[in-house]
């Protein structure tokens, strides 16, 4: 059957793809439980809508606005329609809510955890399928849904591990942007979009580089540069005086801004908005130290009409020049109330955050420490001496099921030594051993792999050791069940 | 922001895809979270590979061998390589045993489940996406890790709740098949294929139609004619004995089997690895009401170089004619040698089963009965009936939250009537009232929606219930968390 394999591919992966083993997947299975069981505590449900949708449902909301459906996988089906897999999780939401629309309850509160694909260049830790864990609320024009997602957001990351202090959820309005800009006649979509970008490199550039973006232009280290929104230096200074309006004091924040949006009605209800959010996140018993109203805060893409929200882990991290820095955003979303609208002609209010599950997951592994995680605990092995004996060795191993305890015959071809390595690099608690003399004997052998692994490291001596084996017995092959749970109840078993 | 809404794209899916909805959602994690504890109770480790792989790394193993490279999504790449989503489970763990192979444990015994995509004309039932859950052990010769198979698939199988009786894992071995038309004379590629096709129809075409496809070809009712192997009447009846030859008894057929392919040393073969299996099954307490050795399994697949195994689920269901037939097949696999060969050159010993999750769910639920599946519990709602009280609301909701019970608060724009309608159609347990009245008092209202819906359907006379109201309780506003603890503790609410 293999006879035309003259051409022998080469295994590899497409870049900025990964494969993801037994670690990866069960810290990552872990901590979406715990998500989810957050998400869930707040009444949200499961959804899951399929890898592809029509390219024109997602429509042109990818977050780099510049080139409009790049970005994406998409390819052409037989009908010759254009498919596209998702970029997000929000797009195919707002297909869904539009086509479903009269069916569902309203709101509509659903959570919903996947991958989803960008076909952009793939770098150290950027990848080109990545995976997101989003929460929204379509059909709520209340603040209390934004309100909820500040919460939702806090309570998530706490239930991780992640300690008050270490975290902050940012929220702004998008409304209040809209405000200054009009109050400082700087609001037609074209000088907008280059001050929205120019906010959103604040964190790179610093507000001196924003300034510049905000004025004149700004070159770069290699001597590019980039066109500003030349306003004047007073137009320069409402806006830059905005961004810095952040405070631990969320009351103080909405009067600053207050101040800032002038008489400009739609800032004024962006203000009005956020001190709604004020009101009840402190009726839910949420502080300044987690959730904040920072200004500065604008979420790259374009699709937001109010409130926009950000998760950001506080700690400090070394970056690839080995300077410390703050870990940064892992989760963010806000209000996109013309979503829906694109598919049905009416508005309809929609309010949602997305948690980066992979950059979540890497700041975890950092919080628990430089050490990578431990291995996941590995089945008992009852190894195969003697081939004859197969079934022999079967019946252990599904006794040893059978009571409860993960447990494999060693399947492959190899010797003892090779075998006991085998358990070791399976992480394997204990290993089964029968030869001719415990067959004789009517007993097995059993090894306990991790005093095994103690004594090796605590003992110099390693010829000693060798004649002891203190990590190793024979008992009575009928007792084979009680004397591995005995093994695994051990302390050292423990960890 | 919405100005640019002139073209109004449909909200609809491809052709071929699905919205899965909380119940669905549920009802699959609940399943694969049995699966998956027994596919870790027998030592096998998750496994996640991405969606795309090269298209040449995905072969030609398409199921139907008549297209090659097609049936698959693929899409040129920026660099023009050919990336295809993966179409199976099998594909990408030869890939990744090929790719990593000398950091990999060995054998390698992991699980996945994941969806899969294949580009087929969609049809009731079937889809272009959809769910394999697969367990595979690579670099494994011995018998022992088919065996393997077939427990972990009764395992799984009775672990969700289907009855020994109701399922049925059939075996058959590639090398048997091969032996015998070895003997007949048959055995070159092509013949071998058209024999493989005829066979794997006996279900649908009967004997009889598979006797016709051996020998000079059938014509089917609507008039189109299949060619046949032609074979002679003797050949023909050496391949049907071989067919027939299943028994309950498993010694039995391998003794038939043996007969039926004399001297053929591939045939010899494989009935000692039957017999193997057959040993090894025995060793492990699985009876021949769990495991069959069935000769008329082939399996599709070009790629099976021994043992081919099949799960199917035995009880009746009415087909779409309104016919009584077996539900069928949910599970199938076997031993693939050759696959991991292709990128390596040597010869790698693999073999794995893949559970058709979407089929599997379809027949847990007509197992549970014609009922739909009962709507998962929603959470407590808390009504808005004050605007300016949210904050008020806000308290309550969290307060429940924190004592471990789902609650939302209720986050639309409509009147008392209206929500509790929605609290209705999220199977909310409990609604939270509390209006003027029970503000000025100190209290919440209770409202039971379980014991309500019983009540409405027990009382005929709906004015009089109306007037009891007995589902409907006011409790002071400091025993909330108590009152509705007791209601959800109430028998009624265990279902």
């Amino acid at each position: 059957m293999s006879k035309d394999t003259e051409f022998r591919p080469k295994a590899r992966k497409p870049r900025g793809l990964r494969d993801q083993f037994a670690g990866d997947v069960l810290a990552r299975r872990q901590a979406l439980e715990i998500i989810r069981s957050v998400y869930e505590s707040y009444g949200f449900e499961p959804l899951e809508t399929s890898a592809f949708e029509y390219a024109d449902a997602l429509g042109k909301f990818l977050p780099d606005a510049d080139r409009p459906n790049e970005g994406v996988f998409a390819l052409q089906d037989d009908d010759e329609q254009w498919l596209a897999l998702r970029y997000d999780l929000t797009a195919p939401l707002a297909r869904l809510a539009a086509e479903h629309f009269d069916a569902l309850p309203k709101p509509f509160r659903r959570y919903q955890f996947g991958p989803v694909w960008r076909n952009e260049k793939p770098g150290p830790g950027r990848f080109r399928e990545f995976f997101q864990f989003d929460v929204d609320t379509v059909g709520a024009a209340t603040m209390a849904a934004d309100a909820e997602l500040c919460m939702v957001l806090a309570d998530a990351l706490e239930a991780l591990g992640i300690a008050r202090g270490d975290y902050r959820v940012r929220v702004n309005n998008r409304k209040i942007l809209t405000g200054v800009l009009e109050t400082i006649g700087a609001d037609d979509a074209h000088t907008r979009l280059i001050i929205l970008r120019a906010i959103d490199k604040l964190d790179r550039l610093g507000m001196e580089g924003v300034r510049l973006l905000l004025g004149p232009g700004r070159e770069d280290e290699s001597g590019d540069f980039t066109k500003g929104a030349n306003l004047a230096p007073e137009q320069i200074a409402r806006v830059t005086g905005f961004l810095a309006a952040g405070d631990a004091d969320r009351a103080k924040v909405c009067g600053a801004l207050r101040d800032l949006v002038g008489a400009s009605p739609i800032g004024l209800e962006g203000v009005a908005e956020l001190q709604e959010i004020d009101a009840l996140l402190t009726a839910g018993g949420f502080g300044p130290d987690q959730v904040v109203f920072d200004p500065s805060v604008v979420r790259g893409l374009d699709y937001y009409t109010g409130p926009v929200i950000e998760a950001e882990l506080t700690f400090e991290v070394h970056d690839e020049t080995g300077r410390k820095v703050q870990f940064g955003s892992v989760a963010g979303g806000g209000r996109y109330d013309d979503l829906v609208q694109r598919f049905r002609g009416v508005l309809v209010p929609a309010t949602g955050v997305s948690i980066g599950v992979d950059r979540l997951l890497a700041a975890l592994a950092l919080l628990r420490g430089a050490k990578p995680a431990p291995a996941p605990r590995g089945p008992v092995v009852v190894l195969m001496l003697d081939k004859t004996r197969a079934a022999d060795y079967q019946a252990m191993v599904m006794e040893l099921r059978r009571a409860g305890i993960r447990a494999e015959l060693y399947l492959g071809g190899s010797g003892m030594r090779a075998q006991v390595k085998y358990a070791d690099k399976r992480n394997a608690p204990v290993a089964v051993i029968a030869g001719g003399d415990e067959f004789a004997a009517g007993e097995v052998t059993l090894k306990d792999l991790v005093l095994g692994d103690q004594l090796s490291k605590d003992i110099k001596d390693n010829a000693a050791w060798r004649e002891d084996q203190p990590a190793q017995q024979a008992v009575p092959r009928a007792n084979l069940v009680a004397a591995v749970r005995e093994i695994l109840a051990r302390e050292h078993h423990q960890g």
